[in-house]
């Protein structure tokens, strides 16, 4: 089952699930919380009831699938190669941080290219939804609603300008306004084998390969991650974890993205973010 | 004006005017966009229409002054004394980074005591409240609606966990559930002069001052920090900047918090946060 996050006129935003063949969205009854606990527990499309008409997908905007009270975060490091690009060795345990909100955007938006910067970069990444409250340590992956693409677009630049001893400035670099593709969906969990997904990650600027990678990499697998974050700070419901990204970026390349890209992160399995950078002078 | 985030029995969460003379807590109409605009450009009481009668302010739960869906942004390395605690020269340029929501507890609450850490500590901070959704980069304080107390409790031994090149792990140091005091209330600007205030801050442990500095001291003032955070993230009304701590942290005395610690901090002209250290094994 695919669930996205919608935006139709001005009918407001719902969730709802989503037919691609069909070319339809139909919005859900009620909040994240009345149905996500079951759908990550396996009830499947039981979970859901249906608020209304299905509505045409190529019609509505799809939204990051994570609402504003969410938390965003990002386990990094997680791919030993990726590591290399910024002249790193494999850590001994992962790290994660965390990313504002307001630095996302949907599935077709727009990259905003923020003034400060002449070093945008791409990281295509697996990303997890947490679809429960409660998290099981033992059995990490229980609350795990499904899978979605991220972005983490970073600024790397400004991710070099933070202090000598205190570290990388993560917040600089992957905190910007309207930034990071999110979506275009979830894609539940009982679409996967069981365990850690096993997919191949893509990105694509302008047609021309960039990443390919696949999950099966992650030196840290979700559940591992999951359990490294709760461990530190609880997740909630809706909270999303972006799981790292693979080799290819122009950290290591020295190729940035540019104005007018058209910049495409796939997860097999999941779906397209197809997001083009603004000019930069754009708010 | 005094602003607090209140609970009371049943009657759910609501903000207030605090009158500490009379005992009182008078519930406000509206949310806090309503009202928070006009009580940052100056327009005082009348910015707010009261919901109900009045309430003792010894029966209400103070509540950290923020609500679940802003953002906590930290900005640290602001007190040159501070940071040779750590062993680091002052940097040239602030660093800011994100904290959980759920690190979050009020005036009275007890701190959590992290179970992953040894090195449990403190660090007073004087906290701006941002009231408006707009920031004026040149007149950056106008945004101000005012300003609280906070304790950024911090777990140094996860600080330095993180993984060499990529830096501190503040995550795990800074957003671990229920540790940071915030509160009691915000006191608006209008009751301090106009500019970067200049307060005395001071921490004490069981009686003992721990922490006794001025904001005054502060390498980069909180027009300027709010200037950096914005040029990378955009701030909304709501939201809540951390400023910094001063000298006397357990990271520069080695004298770390224990289970039953009484932790009062406290800004002048604002108030205090009592909290007190739970027990380890403590959820």
């Amino acid at each position: 089952m695919k669930l996205a996050r919608c935006e139709y006129f001005d009918t407001g935003v719902f969730w709802a699930v989503v037919d691609v063949a069909q070319n339809q969205v139909t919005p859900i009854c009620g909040e994240f919380k009345d149905w996500a606990p079951a759908v990550a527990a396996g009830r499947g499309i039981s979970s859901v009831r249906f608020a209304g008409p299905s509505l045409p997908l190529s019609k509505v905007r799809l939204l990051p699938p994570i609402e504003p009270v969410n938390r965003v975060v990002v386990a990094g490091a997680n791919y030993a190669k990726h590591l290399v690009e910024f002249g790193l060795q494999a850590p001994a345990q992962p790290v994660a941080f965390l990313k504002a909100y307001g630095a996302l955007i949907g599935a077709n938006d727009p990259i905003r290219f923020p003034p400060l910067t002449e070093e945008l970069d791409h990281e295509v990444e697996l990303v997890a939804v947490i679809g429960t409250d409660e998290i099981d340590l033992e059995n990490p992956l229980a609350c795990v609603l499904g899978y979605t693409v991220g972005n983490d677009v970073s600024a790397r630049d400004l991710q070099r300008s933070g202090p000598a001893g205190i570290g990388m400035d993560l917040f600089a670099a992957k905190s910007q306004d309207q930034t990071t593709g999110l979506g275009p969906w979830i894609v539940t969990k009982d679409e996967f084998p069981e365990g850690s997904p096993r997919l191949r990650l893509t990105l694509k600027v302008n047609d021309e390969v960039r990443q390919d990678g696949s999950t099966a990499e992650m030196t840290w697998d979700v559940g591992q991650l999951i359990r490294f974050v709760q461990q530190r700070s609880s997740f909630a419901g809706g909270d999303v974890l972006f799981t790292g990204s693979p080799a290819g970026v122009g950290m290591g390349t020295g190729v940035f993205l540019k104005e007018g890209d058209v910049v495409e992160a796939s997860v097999e399995g999941i779906g397209t973010l197809r997001n083009v950078v603004s000019k930069k002078n754009c708010a």
